[in-house]
């Protein structure tokens, strides 16, 4: 078995899951911390485990530049390289070839682009794609798909995920890893039918999990939920769904009642190397002067080890100062906010509570937000 | 008791020894790692405590710039502010107000000068130092000093050891933290009459230990030991002794066997955040190609978290992208490596084998030079 749903709550979609693989089990709902070159920056590997950390994304269009292939490959994988024993999922590069890179050209191979590092020319479709994710050895590995800005056009949009689709069968198709896992994406932008035809499509060929993509690209909230609307209800009950780039608590919860397993973000250790904490009653900037001779922790009540050990007072100066130990303490407090709220999340739906949880959680936010 | 000698080398002047401060028992010689704003850069105080820290050293000059005094003394003393239960030793801010600020005028109570981060102008003189010692509450109080550049001619240094030793006594004079110690420092250049002079003349005030200073500022090798001869023998055999500045293994080595129980050093933390490992067969430079593909330890047989868990390859890879865990695995090398050595020396001097294990390192280190 790869996947189990363990209880539904009741009066919404919400699901407590279990993701097996050959690098442990995966409770779900659950928040994946991203490791774009190898590394969640800042974090070992033992922090990982410390912080509840159960997956580690990996970036494969950053792999692929840095180290690349064959250094991860002497190594014998990205677990070995990088010292993680847990799960690993891998995106396709497809959102980094779209977003970061230099486009030279698209063609129903795949996409020919200059290196947003060096200028250095390289091609990735869905063969590479899958070819890098296998050296790579993650446990879950993505199809390569197209991910449409926001807006798009309906034109475009349509043959968008008309490619989308033929990728996603390539990409089911090429040699994977020894017990690697593969997702489809769902993609169709805002327009609801090809988001369900997509999602359709993709059901029918079978994939180990399903994800939505192309969602928090800058459109409003209602409108990623209404993408999400349109996509969950035509994949299969009995696969993980991931909706990728979303770390934001309520919006977390908020998908978890429409019945999503997965969830991926940058954002949360970004905004803790710029200085920014997250915490159950909204972000706070800890550069503030305010905080310059407050003996609180971080975060009231949080038993990281950053609030557990340092003051506010402290945390600010060494931001002040330029001090990496600043960055790499908020890193901890945010890693370890977000999964505690994943876990408080799961003891709620455990509970039957879910509902209620929900609506606590979307209060205290609003009232500081 | 606050210094006992536990056993002297038979061959040499190298001592085995302990320390007793109100933070915990200090054995000696000691590498002391430098924490100059309330941080071993990229450390936590756990990890100092895995990798066999004792003391951390903290700097006067830059505390009082940042946070200032108003903040440590908000948070209960340096201890509390950084969470670090061990010893702390601080130096006097002396060398800093030489050697970084911008000096505007030397009086006979101390030196104006302008900071260097942002040009306020500050007052720091033997009254100034200790009471912001006091603020910091170290275990260990530097008293203040001038520190001589080198080359610098007979008599400037003469004018200089004077002043030293006067302000030696106002510092001696004030008010300590509760059980804080006081040390004085042995100035002198390259005059060895002037260094035995102030050293006999520290000896006469009763410190509770004594720094030999103005070393390592750029002189031949052979004139620092020259240094260490001509102020050591003058000092009370029954305080610790402590040369400023010095943290490359083969010269501790050579200053243990005068006599010498105390060492800091910025290098070995700074040096890791540049890429570069300090190993028994001498330093690495990590960002070689040749390591590239590199399946191995960054030294062998180190039993540190990074050599245990992470290859050559990997910790290239690291520095070749600027992660910040790269900086951070070198920093945990380093600092192991040097506490590791201090700990073979005193193992070595307690089994009475201190001059064949000196001679061995010092080997070692020239054929790898």
């Amino acid at each position: 078995m790869f996947f189990e749903v363990v209880k539904e709550d009741a009066r919404t979609k919400a699901r407590l899951g279990r993701i097996y693989t050959a690098h442990g089990i995966v409770e779900t709902p659950v928040f994946m911390d991203v490791g774009t070159l190898g590394t969640v920056k800042a974090l070992e590997p033992r922090d990982l485990s410390e912080l509840g950390a159960q997956v580690v994304l990996g970036n494969t269009y950053h792999l692929m530049l840095r180290p690349g292939a064959e250094v991860i490959a002497a190594a014998g994988g990205l677990h070995r390289f990088m010292g993680w024993n847990g799960p690993i999922l891998t995106d396709s590069g497809g959102f980094q070839v779209f977003s970061l890179a230099r486009m030279r050209r698209i063609t129903e191979d795949g996409c020919l682009f200059n290196s947003h590092i060096d200028g250095h020319e390289f091609f990735l479709g869905p063969k590479e794609s899958m070819a890098m994710q296998r050296v790579i050895g993650s446990d879950i590995a993505m199809v390569f798909d197209e991910c449409l800005p926001y807006p798009c056009g309906r034109e475009r949009a349509e043959k968008s995920v008309d490619q989308t689709i033929r990728w996603a069968q390539v990409s089911r198709d090429q040699p994977h890893a020894d017990g690697q896992r593969v997702f489809g994406i769902v993609q169709g932008g805002v327009y609801d039918d090809l988001r369900r035809r997509c999602a359709e499509e993709l059901a029918g060929m079978g994939f180990d999990g399903y994800a939505v993509g192309g969602v928090s690209v800058g459109e409003p909230e209602e409108r990623m939920y209404q993408a999400v609307d349109a996509s969950v209800p035509y994949l299969p009950t009995d696969r993980p769904r991931y909706v990728m780039g979303l770390g934001v608590m309520r919006q977390m919860a908020e998908c978890v009642a429409r019945g999503v397993d997965m969830f991926d973000c940058v954002i949360p250790t970004r905004i803790a190397r710029h200085g920014t904490a997250i915490t159950r009653r909204g972000n706070v900037a800890v550069k503030a002067a305010r905080w310059a001779f407050d003996q609180g922790p971080v975060e009231e009540g949080c038993e990281c080890y950053c609030c557990r050990n340092f003051t506010r007072s402290y945390v600010r100066h060494l931001f002040a100062c330029g001090e990496i130990l600043g960055l790499r303490l908020l890193t901890i407090h945010n890693v370890w906010a977000l999964n505690r709220f994943m876990k408080e999340m799961r003891a709620a739906i455990g509970g039957g509570t879910f509902s209620e949880w929900k609506e606590q959680t979307r209060k205290e936010t609003e009232e500081n937000e």
